[in-house]
């Protein structure tokens, strides 16, 4: 078992794009469970497919197992169980020694950029970007699992 | 993906002992989701530990998934998610070139022992042997998913 121990912010979309000069990848996923004490996410990335099983948010550390899976099981595993896949171009930005995954969606989630930074321990300090904006960490609606449910351009109908 | 074909059948306890002269093997297994449509499924056996993922039956066959996991991680995943484990010794019996998987059940499933037969079809013919008793491939009673909920003991007291 791992654990994931993770921040999220949302970012100043008109100064970020000046530092996404890294690595930029396409990513599909979807859900086979999204219970919050036990998400079940397939996704598919560059040919790589990954069936990972997520324990409850403890503040912002949980539980994670992931395991690679052929990418036609993965594919079948989204036809049959996952009703709603998120979309997303994941862009990689090292910044004072750590590496931000700035995630811009797509499909039902276009408009929405989120910045995510890995942590070693639920304390670890690390330097703030200036295009990062207000923290979400704690704000459910920000989960993928969640999003995948519930989508950005639906909340923005309903505001 | 796989493709699960099985048939269960109640035994004739008295006379099915003396077949039983196969392999026999200790099996927990508990379950992350028990949901009808998609059940998963963590199993620990003989020191090898398997992640299997199982659409809705239709009839007597479903979609199945399964991976290959650390027993490290069966072990947490089961401590994690799973509340009521199953346990089981499995014997393995080959009768007129078939092999049956005769489960007797131990725990709060204590007196219950199920036959199972796989197919490579739907309507594979198959000789019955004699300590094959009443057939329960569509009562969902007897998915190890729900005895896991629901299990045998449980059943004997209420009835």
């Amino acid at each position: 078992m791992g654990q994931e121990i993770e921040r999220k912010f949302l970012i100043k979309k008109d100064i970020w794009k000046n530092a996404a000069k890294g690595k930029a990848s396409y990513l599909k996923q979807g859900y086979i469970s999204t219970d919050p004490g036990k998400t079940i996410r397939v996704r598919v990335a560059e040919g790589k497919s990954f069936l990972t099983i997520k324990g409850k948010t403890e503040g912002i550390a949980r539980a994670e197992f992931e395991y690679e899976i052929p990418i036609e099981d993965a594919n079948e595993l989204l036809n049959l169980f996952a009703s709603n896949c998120i979309e997303k171009v994941r862009h990689e930005i090292v910044y004072d020694g750590k590496l931000w995954e700035v995630d811009v969606f797509s499909g039902d989630n276009e408009g929405l950029i989120i910045a995510e930074i890995e942590l070693n321990s639920i304390d670890e300090k690390f330097t703030l970007p200036a295009w990062i904006d207000k923290e979400v960490s704690g704000d459910e609606r920000y989960f993928n699992s969640n999003l995948s449910k519930n989508p950005f351009r639906k909340w923005e109908v309903e505001s």
